[in-house]
């Protein structure tokens, strides 16, 4: 019995270290070098080529290497019958809150600003309110949403939420379904985008949702790129209704070298690096829905594919 | 009996409505408007004109209008003998931490080499450690270095701190006196300057405190500019000592237009905003100071002259 990591062109090591630490016992093997397809009986996968889970016959399990399932979901060839389970690491979730903390301040006190003024030799002071009047409105309460959410309003800021479903959150006042997502809208400055991709979410962010924001707003898309549609941003940006954006996902990525939103002033790109697995704090769980497979007791962070998350 | 905002050149106006909201029998006074100079019993000075305190013949209370108080100590008119109190608020404190907060992720999350490699339309991940991994030293643990050296830590940072006098702190360990600066200094990746500025601290960034700090370090400055030397900064980033600086205090204020720092690519300049008062939440300090002027009881955030803080 074996666990295959199955991921191109990278060094995994470092998994692989992680993961044997966890384990010693456990047989891992790194695809294309597997020894005995039959083996392998959990599939530990990002951007895996199309038709290599069907080698397995004896697969109890298949794992996202990240938060993201998509990669998985949108393979065709993907035995149906075997389950998803995807990656809810603290290391995911803090690198998430790090990033979103980070792009929330840099609007907030004016960084933008400050560095442009840099450049022109300018000293001018710019009045900032208290950190509790702009309104930061999450979309995407859950593993990941509500920590970020947390972690943003334990530091002071005013947070809100929106989710597909109702969830009572000790923290924050959190929004649901589409007949409540103008009010949502209505009272955010900054909007984080931290949905899953699924039919229902993709081009959520779009010139209708972007134009019921507060004046001045700003976007930090940490979700996926298809939750964008991207001509409705540069009309955004261009009328006014929003002020800037902090970009991290791209429908396309890397993002294409003729892509308008490389030089666009008001917009800042960042390589996909938002989250962050670790593979030493990840591997515990992945050690664990390893064991859970071979015993075939309930998985950690199972995937509904029916909704997509 | 009145209460007389001297700040010159300065609209003031939310001072006055913020003192008024808390006290409406409190009456008021704007320099160089002073009524009548022996009713002056309290003064909230920023950037004073020397000579201006020798004018209140029934002053019994000089307070700072910020966290700063090296304008009233450096004032050799002022009459010695009333007390001195600076504000201690929560805005204050809350608005520093978010500027240390932000500083120290733009260093840690790589956001200058991501706005580099956008003006390159150059797309490439840097792997990040845990935030736990790199060593924030907070120089300075007074009421705004303890608070903002807390908040860090709480968002997962590891720091540690160093103060003059041993004090301590359930947080972080922190280390104190000459003695132990350089070990403070050997575990810090991200140095943050809080400390007052006294003769003991003035030029204490120089070029053998930096040299003792970790590969690559980066340096925050939101204590005073005469803490850092200059040349020296200039020097321990040509070494590559130290890897970039934040800095929001300087020797001269605004900065001269003709200063290496504004042009220094290493180098990220603000123009002293990193602290900003809030006059809604320290009107209620400064006017309980104010009644205890009148009643002679002991006052709030006074002063020791002695050492300076």
């Amino acid at each position: 019995m074996s666990l295959a990591i199955i991921y191109p062109n990278k060094d995994v090591s470092h998994w692989v270290t992680a993961l044997q630490t966890q384990d010693p016992a456990l047989k891992i093997e790194v695809w294309p070098g597997i020894e005995d397809p039959d083996d392998v009986l959990f599939a530990l996968c990002w951007n895996h080529p199309a038709g290599v889970l069907q080698k397995f016959p004896n697969l109890k399990c298949i794992s996202s290497l990240g938060a993201g399932i998509n990669h998985l979901l949108n393979d065709s060839t993907r035995p149906l019958g075997i389950p998803l389970v995807r990656l809810v690491d603290e290391g995911l979730k803090q690198s998430m809150a790090e990033y979103v903390m980070l792009g929330a301040l840099e609007y907030f006190r004016r960084f933008k600003d400050y560095r442009l003024q840099q450049v022109k030799t300018e000293w001018a002071a710019r009045q900032i309110p208290h950190i509790s009047a702009p309104g930061i409105g999450m979309m995407g309460c859950g593993e990941i949403g509500s920590y970020v959410a947390d972690k943003l309003a334990d530091f002071g800021f005013s947070v809100h939420g929106w989710r597909r479903t109702p969830q009572a959150n000790e923290k924050i006042r959190v929004y649901s379904g589409k007949e409540e997502l103008e009010t949502f809208l209505r009272q955010t400055d900054i909007l984080v985008c931290l949905l899953p991709l699924t039919p229902e979410t993709e081009n959520i962010l779009n010139l209708q949702t972007l134009s019921q924001l507060r004046p001045n707003a700003y976007l930090i898309n940490v979700g996926r790129g298809a939750h964008l549609v991207e001509a409705d941003l540069l009309s955004a940006l261009e009328s006014g209704d929003l002020s800037g954006a902090l970009l991290d996902v791209f429908r396309e990525e890397p993002l294409p070298q003729q892509h308008p939103f490389w030089t666009h002033d008001k917009i800042s790109i960042t390589p996909h690096i938002a989250s962050q697995t670790n593979p030493e704090s990840a591997a515990e769980q992945i050690v664990e829905n390893y064991q859970r497979a071979l015993n075939s007791s309930p998985l950690l962070n199972l995937v509904d594919v029916k909704s997509g998350y």
